[in-house]
This record gives structure tokens, sequence and C-alpha cells, in this order.
């Protein structure tokens, strides 16, 4: 195996370490000590692939928001021959929430780097880091659904497009302060996917009535 | 004045101190020492007012939670006699918004808090406090929207209301992170509210085209 590889494998496997430390305890807990002791090898080894800790803050967002868009590309593939584009949307979104260990370890390490980039610029740039990309997929996609005629032609916007991933967002944030349960974020989404799609009324009797 | 009101009083200076360290290097920076130096008083005399730092944490929650809470009844009041349902849910949701120095400050400490509840029940039972009872708030505008007849009855909903405070949350925290300015974080609001209260179409072209 070349050299590069082995070096890339390395750095991942330290990542996971502090995604380890920073899931339980959070990313302050997380010095290049710490994470070379979770990772079972020598400070001094772990400095062989990171110098600093920011290098390796850096690297370790990278990295998981990277398992984040290879969990969200499977689920899209798990999808029938050929899904709506409202069932994209779904997949993609169901994605983003803690609904198991894998996404669960994504948001609280995303939630331990969201309190620091809000004083880091660094940071920040790096967190934003995919958001137009993926903005810009939803709204490839509501555009589909409005050619379909499943979305009303004036909601295939870039600004609605941004508000999918803003509530995704919010309710993930919500799943893991225990407001909501895991599948009322999901059943939430999905209200806000129905509001969106201009869904026909049900006929369900309104609150407190 | 009597010696309890001085308490308090002095209680809400420290907790002051403490998000001015808050919002400027985040909640791990301020160790009582910290927060005593910034209030300008001696370590013992914080241990006076506070005797943990979990105490002096939970008591500064609390407040910034009571300010927020005081500026969105305020935002109420400043709106017209007979403010529309909308318009009140409106009022609330921008004031969750960090659209002005006094709520940035409270979501920068919120964001701060968050982190750490994440890994703490106590502050995390403290966090979601006051959700439930705004979530009942917004289901009751949306149930009076209802009877107007300017919200379709299926929608005046407690999972609707609880969508409300999550798009907000959610927009709150990228403005935080530049993903969006303050004002396209409040344009979004609309669209979500006009998603919701499903405004007709205004026949702009719809994205790309």
């Amino acid at each position: 195996m070349p050299k590069k590889v082995d070096h890339e494998a390395r750095r991942r496997e330290i990542s996971e370490a502090l995604w380890r430390i920073t899931g339980s305890r959070g990313l302050d807990a997380a010095s290049l000590r710490d994470v070379a002791a979770e990772a079972g090898i020598s400070l001094g080894r772990l400095q062989h692939y990171f110098r600093t800790r920011d290098e390796m803050l850096i690297f370790a967002l990278r990295h998981i928001n990277q398992l984040a868009a290879d969990r969200i590309r499977a689920r899209i593939e798990a999808l029938a021959e050929e899904p709506t584009p409202r069932e994209v949307l779904r997949a993609c979104l169901t994605g983003m929430l803690p609904l198991d260990d894998n996404s669960r370890i994504g948001v609280l390490v995303g939630a331990a780097y969201y309190a620091r980039a809000v004083h880091d610029a660094t940071l920040r740039a790096e967190a934003r880091n995919g958001i137009p990309q993926l903005g810009a997929f939803f709204a490839d996609q509501l555009r589909r659904a409005a050619e379909r005629g499943e979305l009303p032609p004036e909601r295939a916007t870039e600004d609605q497009a941004m508000l999918l991933i803003s509530v995704a967002d919010g309710l993930a944030s919500y799943v893991l302060l225990e407001v909501h349960e895991p599948q009322a974020a999901v059943r939430l989404l999905d209200l806000h996917l129905a509001n969106l799609f201009g869904d026909a009324v049900e006929g369900q009797a309104p609150a407190g009535e």
C-alpha cells in the first residue's frame, strides 16, 4: 500500500479517536495528549500526523462531514430505482438527523464544533463548507419536482432549499437536547415537506377541538 | 431596598459578566475566577452569591432566557393594537434570531450552553425549559389564525408550533455560522410562514428558469 494511503488512514483513525472523546465529553476535553491516549499511540506519534490541535480539528471535521455525505449518498442509493425528488430530499434530510449511533456521533461532534466556530473564523468557514453545494442539490430536486407537477413551481427556489437545511439542522439539535424523540423529529420533517409540497388536507381535526 | 432584591441584582450582574466572557470566548473560558474578575469583584465575594460554577451557569441561563422572553413580549406589545396571530408569531420568531447586540449575545450564550448540555442532563433540562410553554403559545396563535380563516384548520397543530420553534432556532445558528446574513434569516422565516399559511402563488419564476 502506498505510504500516502497509510498516512491518510492513520489520520482518519486519529480523528475517530477525537470524535469518541468529543462525543462523550465535548471538544474542549480533547487535547492532543488525550486523543493520542484514546488512539493508543504516543503523543510524538500523533504529532507526526498533526502538528497542531487546530490541524487535527479541521481534518476531523472534514472527515466526519465526508462520512455524513457518504451516509446520505447510501440512503439515496437504497431508494427505489427511480425515486421521486421528494423521496431523495427526505432521504437526505432524515440522514442529517441523529437517528442511529453513527449519525448521532456526527451531530454531537457538529454541536461541539458549532460552539467553537462561533468564536473562530477558520472553523466557521469549515463548518459552513458544503452547505452551498447541498443547497444547490436540494434546489435541483425542487426544480425536478416542479417539472413533474409535484411541487408548486414558485416554491422551486434556492431559499426553499436553504430553509430545508435549516429545518433539518434545527431538528437535529432538538433531538440532542431531548426536546424531541428521534421519531418525532422525523415526523416534524415530514410535516415541513407536506407544507412545502402543499399536500392536500387530510381532514384531521385541528388541535384543541 | 430589601436585602433579597440586592442579592438578586448582584447575581444578575455576575451572570452578565459571565455572558460577556461566553459571548467573546465561549463558556469553557468562564471559570469562577474569570467571571469574578470580569464583574470587578473578588472570587470570595462571587462565591457568596454562587457556591459552585454549575449554580452560576444555571442562574445565568435562566436569566438570559428570561431576558429573551421579555424582549419577545416587548416586540408583541410594539405591534399594532390588534395584531393578527401571524404578526404575533412573526414577532416572536424574529425575536429568536440574532438581529441586534442583545439577541446576538443571547444566541451566542445559547450556543455555548447547547454544546455543554448535550453532555449534561441538568443543563439539558434547563435548556429545554420553556419550550413546551412557547409551543403551547404558538399552537394557540395557530388556532386563532384558523378560527379567523387565515390558516388551513388542519395546520393548527402542536406539531406545526414545534416546527416553528425548530425553524427559528436552526436559522439562528446559521446566522452565527455566517451561512446567512441576519436579514436572509428573516426572509427564510417569512418563507416558512408563507408555506405554513399557504400564501397564494405570486407568479414569480421558479429558480433556474
